[in-house]
């Protein structure tokens, strides 16, 4: 494969957060109307200004670089003190043993992480199986390898409550295709759901029956809306040698500007990541490291009102959404995206998202990103100023009626 | 290729940082005599406590904090700002155009930008030519990619003055045989040899010839040292469609532990870049970016003065090896690296380097790990404190003549 071909199949020019390259080309003629005033919100990330880092970060930080080269230089998976710390904490959050020091990696954000799980766990030609919607990246990885992969559907919109939908005959068919390695992330970004204790449990059985390698990536499972039950895969595969799981701090902590990622797991499998960080960026990063001492130890009750707060958010949105006719929404679990499904438009689906950046101020992530199902959906990152979002999404709605089929 | 195999070639067990993971099996009955006592160093990377961070750098990363998401979150490549900053002062740093918009990325430390590079323009069974010895994760990188490594040998210790020793005729036959990529460190690393004009003037002329990309790390660019003329190979090659230089602050001014790196040149390798760095660790390092406000742009003097330090540790050390019988080392022009030749030892290389660490308290890294010619030299970065960085190599003396066959 040329190295063009390769690079094609990553294009990211709708990717979350690149808007700022787009071009207004392509548009001509088909926007409608004015634009609408309102302060602009980008629903293609979160917004650390309204909701700000966990206290004492920053200050965290300095001590790091205080502490200077014993900080800037750690070994390549990161200082083991802090691996320690973290370590214990991770035991206490998800109920099974963590090997602090075989067991653990950190990483230059999640993305590093999930990079260095999924290269070191798969290689050329190898089949993986891939839930649709889900993160955008994972289908991108495994084209980076030349891998194949085996789409499995997730039925988010019609799944009872509780469960996430999962297609797990269609799982076992992927195994049974010879899918050797399952990534998934578990609250589901695009779409906000959290997989049920039978789902989890099937996916262990499964992988156990099949030897496959499971790589769940938990980044949003902090972030849990009142009733939601939340299971952890690794308490339920303890000591596989054959389960990779990836957290971090940039969301429900907003700690994402200081590029923080955590993976634990399989030592073996954690071995070859940290063979491959040396190579991709050397060693976890350097003084924001020490942020992470910070981390599962935030204030009492600080984590209750950031929930509280996103929850609020959350349930107004999907009642905004969900008064649009035409339009279906699923309540999120969990982290903090809405997946709604739009109404038949007069443009395409990518022509309203850059019209509703250009006309009413609002960047959404095109469904596309997620699933190629998935065309009639946006996602949004509803952890914004509240009232902001309110308004943008009152935007939206009004652009919907403008362009309605 | 399973991945066992694929990562058995991306062993780090010797790495320089990675000393730590060592035990001292295998050195049972091989260590004679007592350990010599002494402040231990570690010459596997710089002391940034001896050579503290440039001046501001902590000031500027807390204004990036302050300035919250519109730091945190920038472009997959950079904020434009930044990158609007660094091109004006690169181009008069290399003498050559720089295009802040689309021909610049920044990373996470120059580590990120070598992957990346090499990772957008090399694909499985390409071929590459990589100079022996070189940065060790050069050839790693290859083996990562499944592409085949055509060797090109430098003769550093035989070279003229002001010459790095390229095998000039080698590389036309690593052309002539297919290679389409050439990746090479100027200043060498671990050499600390400079290019002279005519070598790269014959680099371009190769490249062009034979449509290679080159990708050129100049990581130690800024630290020369006096009576060294550099010359920037894009100044060589300008507007070229095939040229990436990969340069960073975590060396002379010490700005590792902020893990930045920029790669500048063709833009079409730096848009593919960008799109592995959006699966890799998906953006620049986001509030460590700010830190390179103050690059290019230290206090009046304050550069004139570390390379002033550098270059009489350097002139002390050099002097100390040359006075061990049979010990050969050539005087770097640039760079904190010395690569000297060891006489003959009645134990292995390997031995030595770890009864280095057991018995002296100083720690090197083996020539191995920058190529397989090399076995019989050791790399130091003397970027330390200058008196224990004296004492450590009394103390290596010491044991060379304990182990002298």
């Amino acid at each position: 494969m040329s190295i063009q071909d390769k690079f094609a199949r990553l294009a990211n020019d709708n990717a979350p957060g690149q808007e700022v390259r787009q071009t207004d080309e392509g548009l001509a003629g088909v926007l409608r109307g004015d634009r609408l005033d309102g302060r602009p919100v980008d629903f293609s990330h979160g917004d650390v200004d309204a909701h700000p880092p966990s206290p004492g970060s920053f200050d965290l930080f300095a001590a790091g670089v205080a502490l200077g080269g014993a900080q800037a230089y750690t070994e390549y998976r990161g200082d083991m003190g802090i691996r320690e710390a973290a370590a214990a904490r991770l035991v206490a959050f998800t109920g099974a043993p963590v090997d602090a020091r075989d067991g653990l990696i950190l990483t230059p954000g999640t993305q590093g992480a999930l990079f260095l799980a999924v290269a070191a766990t798969v290689t050329r030609g190898d089949k993986v199986a891939i839930v649709q919607p889900d993160y955008f990246a994972n289908r991108k990885l495994v084209e980076f390898l030349e891998a194949e992969m085996l789409p499995v559907q997730m039925h988010h919109a019609s799944a009872a409550p509780g469960e996430a939908g999962l297609d797990l005959a269609g799982l076992e068919a992927a195994f049974r295709a010879g899918a050797r390695t399952f990534l998934f992330s578990n609250p589901n970004n695009p779409a906000g759901t959290v997989y049920s204790p039978a789902e989890i449990a099937r996916i262990a059985a499964l992988a156990a029956e099949y030897g496959a390698t499971v790589i769940v990536d938990q980044l949003y499972s902090r972030l849990l809306y009142s009733g939601c039950a939340y299971t952890h895969l690794r308490a339920a595969m303890p000591g596989s040698d054959n389960l990779v799981t990836i957290l971090g701090p940039s969301k429900t902590e907003s700690l994402s500007g200081y590029r923080l990622g955590v993976a634990f797991g399989a030592p073996q499998i954690v071995s070859r990541m940290e063979k491959l960080q040396a190579i991709v960026s050397l060693r976890a990063p350097g003084y924001s490291q020490a942020v992470l001492r910070g981390w599962f130890a935030e204030p009492e009750g600080w984590m209750a009102e950031r929930i509280a707060r996103h929850q609020a958010i959350r349930d107004d949105l999907v009642a905004r959404f969900a008064a649009i006719p035409g339009c279906s929404v699923r309540a999120p679990e969990a982290g903090s995206y809405l997946f709604p499904r739009l109404p038949a438009l007069t443009i395409t689906p990518a022509q309203f998202v850059r019209a509703l950046r250009l006309q009413a101020g609002v960047t959404v992530t095109p469904g596309t990103e997620f699933s190629p199902h998935c065309a009639d959906s946006i996602r949004l990152n509803f952890s914004q100023d509240h009232a902001a979002a309110v308004a943008a999404v009152e935007r939206l709605a009004a652009l919907v009626e403008r362009y309605r089929r």
